[in-house]
């Protein structure tokens, strides 16, 4: 049996729609990564009305179409660019490849939500930064090991709350399930998805911005290696960077393509957010050997030791966040400097990464 | 109540002597951090007599013979030091004041077993070297974080049997209580304690160089900070340091004194240790929220997840080895090289620690 490796990870949420039916629609052109159904099943969950769907592969989209049964499979990119109902549009297309969809989708007045990571170059990024800019259009990135997980949604509370004092450090561990027969050429390509760090590193570094409150940072560390899949030789299977933030707090992650087939979920996600107050452990996606459900949340502070089991109970209010900026011009659900910061920092720690032999 | 600190974190297991009693006469000389206790306690439970004890404190004295019934209080060092039956002296003297004590000892052909860390200086270990290859005599060092650790012992030998196949990274989380007021003066002052990495660090650079099977390391980056005590302007409350191994495993590490008052031990101590088929974690001294008995091991395998509680099934064979090795002369417990390599890496690691304000 196939085991799951998060290429098609879509947690389902409780429909909490922000706006009136139809006042926001959407379209995904471009289904090469499987977080499409993640990022449409937010959109739709906060309100939006997908109308479109287009991808070169006919099997993609009719995939897609069995997955949201109302939307309509259009005949080109052009037929939804085109299209003045549609206020923004999401794409899974090949990381290398969503920068140059995004211009031309802002181009077209449209916004843009983009999976992660969002670009793949320091080029991509100045030409991305410069359109959003001149159109006033945005250009959202699905940063999911946050936005589309409840437990971080209520670690970013605690946090607010001030429950663990100031943050200090937050390490971050990504491994993930490779699955390399399921997986398309693309995946093998360093100029197409872009460098382990650039990729699922990218996740990380949001995470620390925002767990750190940081506004910037720099790296003061990064490697990457291909240890064990000789027969991939553009795969990095190993990826780490040390940053420190504007704020002195610091962030250590580490990304991989290691889980073994015996663990329940894709991938043994957890994070540690060290506080002067407290401390605060999230075990995403499973917590090892203890609980097949996800969303544990472990917090430890001067008064005692907590768990807090949040599958269900919190919700991903990003989505309907992003609508409302959307229709009114606000940057309630993540900041266009935030969004691109992360992708700018996931660069340079590839850019700069040491390669182990 | 006063809260575990780990300053008198002392393990016990079961006697499981290597020798005849009297075989192996043992003293301790230096009972400033309370260490010590775990040390004797562990040579005595392999078979070593505890026939001295000396510090210039009387009360130290006094505590300790009352946890030591049978041990004689000297009347100073030198009584010890020119008791030729004596084959062993333990100390946990001030770090920088461990070295000179050691290198007087080897003088007097005896083998010296200190406290980590071991010495805090480059020249204090070049000292050290030469004596040691001079003497003939051992310079051992009470890793206890591994040596003293059932579930450590543990997962050697889960990684020595290859369940996890070839390791490519060592994270060790290594939270300290502080408890400021009732640590000594000398516990404050880099000087004396040798900084957060060269103390606690130590511990964790051991046990990367065991678990990846490695010789050597480089130091690829270290930071320290003092986030929240500038009462103590040389204590350091954070460091951190990322390695790379002669045989390119790499370790990331993360030390401090920031346990909340709230956990129910001195520090959520965690080790993961990541290969190519499989991957282990410890919670070394409680499972958060879960146990409050340390030593479980996860591991995580192709077959599936399993934990391992093994609190009290594994026992300490380093001491018993120790002194097998004192005896016969072999290596067995640790190599005198791989000893002061884990020491040497945690001083260039705080030497070339970048400093966060």
């Amino acid at each position: 049996m196939q085991k799951a490796d998060g290429m098609f990870y879509a947690p389902k949420g409780k429909p909490n729609p922000v706006c009136k039916e139809g006042e926001f629609q959407i379209a995904a052109i471009g289904l090469d990564h499987g977080h499409i159904y993640g990022m449409c099943n937010g959109m739709v969950e906060g309100g939006a009305e997908l109308k479109w769907v287009y991808d070169p592969d006919p099997a993609k989209v009719k995939q897609f179409c069995q997955a949201f049964p109302k939307v309509q499979a259009a005949s080109s990119e052009d037929e939804i660019l085109n299209d003045l109902s549609v206020r923004l549009i999401a794409s899974a297309r090949i990381p290398s490849e969503r920068c140059s969809l995004g211009l031309k989708v802002m181009d077209h007045g449209k916004h843009y939500f983009a999976d992660k990571p969002p670009l793949t170059t320091l080029n991509q990024l100045a030409e991305a930064r410069r359109k959003a800019e001149d159109s006033g259009m945005k250009y959202a990135v699905y940063y999911a090991e946050r936005l589309h997980s409840e437990c971080a949604v209520y670690a970013g509370q605690l946090i607010e709350e001030g429950t663990i004092g100031r943050v200090v450090q937050v390490i971050g561990l990504g491994p993930h399930r490779m699955n390399p027969d399921t997986r398309p050429p693309w995946f093998f390509k360093k100029k197409k998805y872009g460098g382990i760090i650039c990729d699922i590193g990218s996740h990380q570094i949001e995470q620390f911005l925002s767990f750190a409150g940081a506004k910037d940072a720099k790296i003061l560390h990064s490697k990457v290696a291909n240890y064990n899949h000789p027969q991939y030789p553009e795969l990095e299977d190993f990826g780490d960077a040390s940053l420190v933030a504007d704020n002195g707090a610091t962030a250590y992650f580490r990304v991989d393509w290691f889980t073994p087939d015996g663990l329940g979920a894709w991938g043994d996600g957890r994070t540690f957010i060290l506080g002067t107050q407290g401390y605060i452990e999230l075990r995403k996606y499973l917590d090892v050997s203890r609980d097949n459900e996800g969303d544990q949340v472990y917090l430890v502070d001067h008064e005692g030791e907590k768990r807090f089991s949040v599958c269900g109970k919190v919700g991903f209010p990003y989505f309907g966040k992003l609508i409302l900026d959307c229709l009114g011009g606000t940057e309630k659900a993540m900041t266009q400097e935030h969004t691109f910061k992360a992708a700018e920092l996931a660069i340079k720690a590839q850019m700069q990464a040491k390669r182990i032999e």
